[in-house]
């Protein structure tokens, strides 16, 4: 099993290769796909040669192949489809903003508790009632939802998601949730987020001798 | 230098502390810490020790002497006034969900380009033109900077705060920004953490037999 880092990378090498693919680069090297993901060379060779992929020492990989070796490591025969839990002002980011990134990650349902949010169509996207929670789940094969609720929530609609069958989550709400082993969840916590920026800002700040 | 990790969960432990803190608990062992924050009783007693604080081994951890240490750590005497670059969808979730969190960091300016949005106090915050960063940015002692900017926008924003002097940025663009060797970048890539979500919900969805 590869790491969450590994994984993460290799996302981000696949999200870089196909913007080099569209600008007309047949091949890249392992230093300028590092220098594009912030990596060093060595991590790039190891990421790649985890996968099974390996290039030729002159011309460096190939860029569709190499697309194509990371696509079929990392998209699982899992459904792809995703409910987004919580259309208030980041659910509605989340679908306006990042809901067509990735043509196999697909945001197929919204749910809120909101009589006004409810049957209505938001960004492009359906949202529901609670109560459809579990027959949508089901009949739309949906296997990841994304929490974008407040904190005081996240825990019970992560209850009635584990219940319905779900296998992932990603939880922007500040809570750490409790969900059954089989239940994978990353937390996007973004006042730790701010809070390490500042913290390591703080530092080179003090390099720079500005401050202190 | 501690990790960009163990800054992490620095942070994560205070805010279970403070909660833990509000519901009256006045010690707590490091197990009990590892669970909330899903860690392990070493690792919490590493990052513990590695800020030079230690517990008595009967009674754990005094939680607000532990919270007083974590913040000696962490808060550096930076100036933690924050920018929030663009008020679209993204900035107006960050706004209004997420700016009251931290009393010691404070969103203390927006910016746009948008006319409909200058000049406007959006969520409580007011929202400048490009044209008043820099004096802004001085005036008001801003070292962080958040991007919500559309990709295609972040990297000539990012240069324009470099120029101002910030020290570290929270980028939700799902570019790579260059920047000078001075200033901390964290990306928060919303598509990557999916994925991410994806991968590992497949393989345990394989685990519990469902598919595969």
């Amino acid at each position: 099993m590869p790491s969450e880092r590994t994984v993460e990378r290799l996302s981000l090498y696949r999200h870089l290769l196909s913007r080099a693919l569209t600008e007309g680069a047949a091949h890249v090297h392992s230093h300028q796909l590092a220098g594009m993901a912030g990596a060093t060379a060595a991590q790039v060779r190891h990421d790649v040669m985890s996968i099974g992929y390996s290039g030729t020492p002159t011309q460096g990989y190939e860029v569709e192949k190499l697309i194509e070796s990371i696509g079929e490591f990392l998209d699982t025969p899992l459904s792809r489809n995703i409910a987004l839990m919580g259309v208030g002002n980041l659910g509605r980011a989340i679908l306006s903003d990042f809901a067509v990134r990735r043509p196999t990650l697909k945001i197929v349902a919204a749910f809120d508790v909101e009589p006004d949010r409810v049957n209505r169509v938001i960004h492009g996207c359906r949202c529901h009632s609670l109560e459809e929670l579990q027959q949508i789940i089901w009949t739309q094969q949906i296997a990841i939802a994304i929490i974008a609720v407040p904190a005081s929530e996240a825990q019970p609609i992560a209850d009635t998601l584990c219940e319905a069958g779900i296998c992932g989550m990603l939880n922007f709400a500040p809570v750490r949730l409790q969900v059954p082993q089989g239940v994978f969840v990353d937390d996007v916590n973004i006042t730790i987020a701010l809070e390490k920026v500042s913290y390591f800002a703080g530092r080179k700040a003090l390099d720079r001798g500005r401050i202190g």
